[in-house]
C-alpha cells in the first residue's frame, strides 16, 4: 500500500468559514495538536493564502507573517506549508514565508492559468523550496487541458500537482480520470483536495489513492466554508484500515479534531440544501454565504441562483456577479430555470 | 442507467434520534413532504421497528398504529412501508400494519439469522404484500454466509434483500462485495442501506448500483442516530446526475429535507471522534448515546469502550455489555487496548 503524504489546510481553508478570523490562540492550540498528532503538513494563513487579507476578500485578524510565526513555534515534529495564488500573493508575500520558517511551499491558480505560476514557483526554486502547483476548480476545465497546464507548472520547477475541488463538484469517476491522467501525463506527485458539497469528500480521495495520488488534504471536522473540505480524521481512519501509511497517531488526530470542533469551528459544516446545488451547479463554496443572503435579499431561491451562476462560469473574486445574477431573476421570475432539466443536462 | 427505488426510513430510523418521539404533527408534515416530492416508498415507526416500543429499548410517542394512519392519510402518490424484527414484532403487529394500509414490508433480522423470519415473510405473503427481507448489521458475517441467509428469505418469499450496514462498518469494496454476491447469488432485488459513520454513505450507495443494486436508502439531512443515515437528498441528486431514474423532484426533496431540518432534527449528525470509532469498530450506531454515558460516568475512554464493544460482537439489544466493558475497562486501565495496533489489525 502507498504511503500518503497528509496536508492538513485546517487553519487555512477553515479560515474561510469565519471570515479569517482565527485568533493567535485558536492557531497555537490547534498547530500543536496537530503537531502532537504527527500530522506531516500544515498549513496556515487567510482562507485565500498569502497576501489576501483585504477589504474585497476579507481582512484577517492577523498578518500572514503573525499566523506563520505562531504555528511555526508549535510545528516542531511536522511541516509548515504556506499557499499563496499570484495576484493576492507578491513576491515579498513569499520572502515573508521564507523567513518565518514554511518547509513548503503550494502556488495555486484557476485550473486553466497555469501560467500566472511561473514568476512564483521560480522564485521559490531559487530558494531551494519544494513547491506543489495547485490546479483550481479543477472542474472547469477538460481533463487533457489540465494535464497541460499541470505539465507548466512542473516546467517551471514544481514537484507535486494537487487537484483541488473547489467546488466540492467532482463525482468519484471525475476525479479518477483527473488524477489518473495527471500520474500517466507528469512526474510529479498529485495529489487531491475536496469538499463535502455532495458527501464524497472521503470516497474521492480514496479513488484519487486508486489512481495514483499520494497526496490528499483534509481538514478537522470539516472545518471549512459551506459544507466544508474533506473530514481529516475520517479520512485518516479509513486509509489506515485501508492499509495505506499515513504516520499519523489516529487517537492524537481524533483530539485535534475534538479540540477544533470546540476552539475553531463555529459551526460544524453539514451537507446541506444550498451546498448541494452549490455543488451539483460547479460553484465556489466560498459563494455560500453571499448568496444566501442576496437571494434573501432580493427574495430569489438560492438555488436557482447557484445555478445561474454555474452557468456564468464564475470563479471566486467574481461575487459582484451575484447581485447580477440576483437581480435578473427577480425581475424575470416567469423565466427561472427548470431546475430538473438543468440536472439532467449537467449545468456544471 | 437503472431505475432505483428509493426508500425513505427518515421517520423510522430517525426516531432513533429523538428516542422515539416523533409527534402526530411531525410525521404528517415530513409524510407530505415526501409524498409531494415522490419519494416512492416511505417508512414509518419505532427506530426498531412494529411492537418495539417497550421500557427496554425504548418507548415511542405514538403506537405503530397511529404513525403508520398518520403517514397513510399524507402519503396519496407514494407508497407506504413498514419495518418489523422478528422478536419484537409479533404477527398482531404485522396485522395492524396490514390494517392500516401498509403496501410494502420488510422484515429484518441479524445476519446470521434469516431462520427468524419465516414465520414472518409467510405471513405477509399469504396477504400478498411483498416483502423486502433486511440483513442487519451485514459487516459481522462473511460474504458466503449472507448469500446463505438472504437465500433462505427469497425461499421464505421475499422478493427483496438489503445489505444493513447499521454499524456504518463497511468500506466500498466490502460493499461492492455483498451486492454483487447477492445479485449474481439470489433471484431478488438487492438493497442497500449506509450509515454515515465514516462518512462513506453516498459513495457506497453508488458502489452498490454499479454492482447491480435497486434499492437504496437514505434519509432527509441524515437523519439517524450516531453519525445518522446516508444523506437522502445529497443520494438522490448524485443519482440524478449519473443520469439514475428516481422518480422523485429533486427541488422537493430539498424542501423536505430543509423542514425536516426545521421541524424533526434536533442535533444535525455528523462524524465525529466517537461516531468514526464506533464504524471502525463495527458496533451499531444506537450504541453511540449510551457509550458515551457510561464511558463518561465510569471516567474512561468511549474510544476504547467501542473497541471492546466490537470485540466482544455486541449486536443491538445487548447495551448491558457496555457497563461490563466500561467497569473492566477503568479496573484495568493498565491493560487498555493500543488503539493503533487494533486499527491495523482491523478489530471490526
Amino acid at each position: 500500500m502507498a504511503e500518503i503524504l497528509i496536508s492538513d489546510p485546517t487553519l487555512r481553508d477553515g479560515n474561510h468559514a469565519v471570515k479569517h478570523q482565527l485568533s493567535a490562540q485558536q492557531i497555537r492550540s490547534y498547530a500543536a495538536a496537530a503537531n502532537a498528532a504527527r500530522i506531516p503538513v500544515v498549513e496556515v494563513g487567510h482562507g485565500n493564502g498569502l497576501g489576501a487579507s483585504s477589504l474585497q476578500v476579507g481582512q484577517a485578524l492577523l498578518s500572514d507573517r503573525e499566523m506563520l510565526r505562531i504555528a511555526r513555534e508549535q510545528l516542531t515534529d511536522v511541516k509548515l506549508q504556506a499557499f499563496g495564488i499570484p495576484g493576492f500573493a507578491k513576491l515579498p508575500d513569499l520572502d515573508g514565508a521564507l523567513e518565518e520558517g514554511a518547509d513548503l511551499f503550494r502556488v495555486g491558480t484557476h485550473c486553466t492559468e497555469a501560467d500566472l505560476t511561473e514568476r512564483h514557483i521560480t522564485y521559490l526554486r531559487g530558494h531551494s523550496k519544494p513547491v506543489h502547483g495547485v490546479l483550481m476548480m479543477c472542474h472547469m476545465t477538460t481533463v487533457g487541458d489540465l494535464v497541460e497546464q499541470a505539465r507548466k507548472m512542473e516546467a517551471y520547477g514544481a514537484s507535486g500537482a494537487i487537484v483541488m475541488d473547489s467546488a466540492g463538484a467532482l463525482l468519484i469517476d471525475d476525479v479518477r480520470r483527473r488524477v489518473s491522467a495527471l500520474v500517466e501525463g507528469t512526474g510529479m506527485a498529485v495529489g487531491y483536495h475536496g469538499h463535502e458539497n455532495v458527501s464524497l469528500g472521503v470516497a474521492n480521495s480514496i479513488a484519487a489513492v486508486e489512481e495514483g495520488a499520494t497526496i490528499l488534504d483534509g481538514t478537522a471536522r470539516g472545518f471549512g466554508a459551506g459544507a466544508g473540505n474533506t473530514q481529516l480524521e475520517v479520512l485518516v481512519a479509513v486509509l489506515q484500515r485501508l492499509g495505506h501509511e499515513t504516520g499519523i497517531d489516529l487517537y492524537r488526530l481524533l483530539e485535534a479534531a475534538d479540540l477544533a470542533e470546540r476552539e475553531l469551528v463555529q459551526t460544524i459544516p453539514t451537507t446541506d440544501s444550498v451546498t448541494i446545488v452549490s455543488g451539483l451547479a460547479g460553484v465556489f463554496s466560498g459563494y455560500s454565504r453571499p448568496v444566501r443572503r442576496i437571494a434573501q435579499e432580493f427574495g430569489v431561491d438560492p438555488r436557482d441562483v447557484f445555478f445561474a451562476l454555474g452557468k456564468r462560469e464564475v470563479i471566486a473574486g467574481q461575487e459582484d456577479v451575484i447581485l447580477e445574477v440576483a437581480a435578473e431573476l427577480r425581475e424575470h421570475l416567469e423565466v427561472q430555470v427548470d431546475i430538473q432539466v438543468e440536472i439532467r443536462e449537467g449545468v456544471a
